[in-house]
């Protein structure tokens, strides 16, 4: 694997086919799993690793975001990614940005109306990345699924060539949606966190039980997450990412939560014909909690 | 010349150095230039001609453009262009667009504060012809000196891989910027326009003389502007487009008038040593007059 640091070296290893996997790093199952459907997909696999303060509103938020360069370089190696794209803040804002990629409607409910200033952000450093390393192909998971919305109807409208490939979202093997952030549960915030998924996969079952309106679907989770405050419950177009009173369409049923001081978000995708993408569970315990890496 | 009208046949054609110029159509002796530059340093020459919906903020503005395809595509072909790329409305927006780019500050002043939309609309087509085209350089006239800041700036924010070629405002030989909205002059507004380039070719003597007061340099201007209606007159940072008061660093000098209906824009670059750009004269009649073509 190497490791490049820089826009233009990434471009002059371009193959036939080549794939990225963006990251902010301190990598899981769930970016494992983007770089194996990339690695099957594509001659080439570049896996980004830049921690962009742009999209954190808040910089307590942007300090307390983990970062292990080793770890997750070592985790690349073994996933066989060709190219780890590791920029310096110089490399990405040679001067002080005033351009900004904003996308109206997709990001106004949900987590753009929580955390302002946070889609902006990361709308604009997909399109450098996308822009400035030219795959042909980028690796997102369903688990933010506001901003595979968001990055999807990005590619027309900036007339991007690349195709955004959607993957699964990777839980623990009690339900907890793989994240970075779970790492800062307290053992107490970590055995409520699990009510997020669990009322998400029982409004799943609601509707797979013929269920189609969408404040019945969104208080069966709200009825689950006792000891956790939640931001939103939203039952969402998938496609544009609005809110909706009712399934007719394909859709999320997002959720986000503050748990023991640590911000949570999950979702599970809906058809109107009953069926629901939860993602999938890990058997055994996440590397996320893992001490040889 | 071959004609392309996608976005995917123009990148098949991509050479070692592609240069793109753009164009909103009806070719003059200013994009001819351009061209012609583009020619010289480049393998491949592609120009585009879409006249873009979005940076029109007046339907009938958008309604008046004038087109004329084939005129068009011949004098491309007279000048040694490989690629005319004419995409659709739908290659352009297969979905309707709901992604925007957007620089602040840049675009606050002069054209920005009397076009509302327009700047939004330029970055996000020409981001989109610089993403889907790729080319290594892209040519820009200086005449659109507050768009030519803003391109400049963007190529860096956005990581995008291409450099912005700036080349010289071409005038008709009384003076007057080569624009298609000249041919929609009466010959009365046409003899009052040369006033503007009067005006301001009369600061940058002002200049040459010593002159660094930013009031000073742009009343000259004004005072030359008899019969026409003045938008703005601004002394502006080159690097910002942000209005100065002094002339303390490069810096364009540039003015929108009314005259007869239609609206008319021109600069001259200026740097602190007291020279000036006013870019370069016709000898002869434009072609925008001409009944050949």
């Amino acid at each position: 694997m190497r490791i490049v640091k820089t826009f233009a070296e990434c471009r002059s290893l371009a193959s036939d086919s080549t794939g990225l996997v963006p990251t902010l790093g301190f990598v899981h199952e769930g970016h494992l799993d983007l770089m194996s459907r990339c690695r099957r997909e594509n001659d080439l696999v570049i896996s980004s690793l830049f921690v962009n303060p742009l999209q954190f509103g808040d910089p307590a938020d942007f300090d307390a975001y983990p970062r292990k360069f080793d770890r997750d370089a070592g985790l690349m190696e073994a996933a066989d990614v060709d190219v780890l794209f590791a920029p310096s803040l110089e490399e990405m804002y040679p001067v002080e940005p005033v351009t900004a990629v904003v996308v109206k409607g997709i990001t106004e409910s949900m987590e753009g109306a929580h955390r302002p200033g946070h889609f902006e952000g990361v709308a604009t450093v997909v399109t450098k990345l996308l822009a400035g390393i030219q795959p042909d192909r980028a690796y997102f998971g369903k688990k933010d699924a506001q901003q595979l919305t968001m990055v999807t109807r990005m590619v027309p409208d900036l007339s991007l060539p690349v195709e955004i490939v959607a993957c699964p979202t990777v839980r623990e093997a009690d339900g907890l949606a793989l994240s970075s952030r779970n790492v800062r549960l307290s053992d107490q915030a970590r055995r409520l966190a699990v009510g997020l998924s669990e009322g998400l996969f029982a409004a799943a079952d609601l509707v797979a039980s013929g269920e189609r309106d969408g404040a019945a679907i969104e208080r069966t989770v709200t009825a689950q997450l006792a000891g956790m405050s939640a931001e939103y419950v939203t039952l969402a177009d998938r496609a544009s990412a609005e809110p909706i009173v009712q399934l007719d369409r394909p859709a999320f049923l997002a959720a986000a939560v503050e748990v023991g001081g640590v911000r949570l978000i999950d979702n599970v995708w809906l058809e109107t014909d009953g069926s629901s993408d939860r993602g999938r569970r890990l058997d055994e315990t996440s590397i996320l909690y893992g001490e040889a890496h």
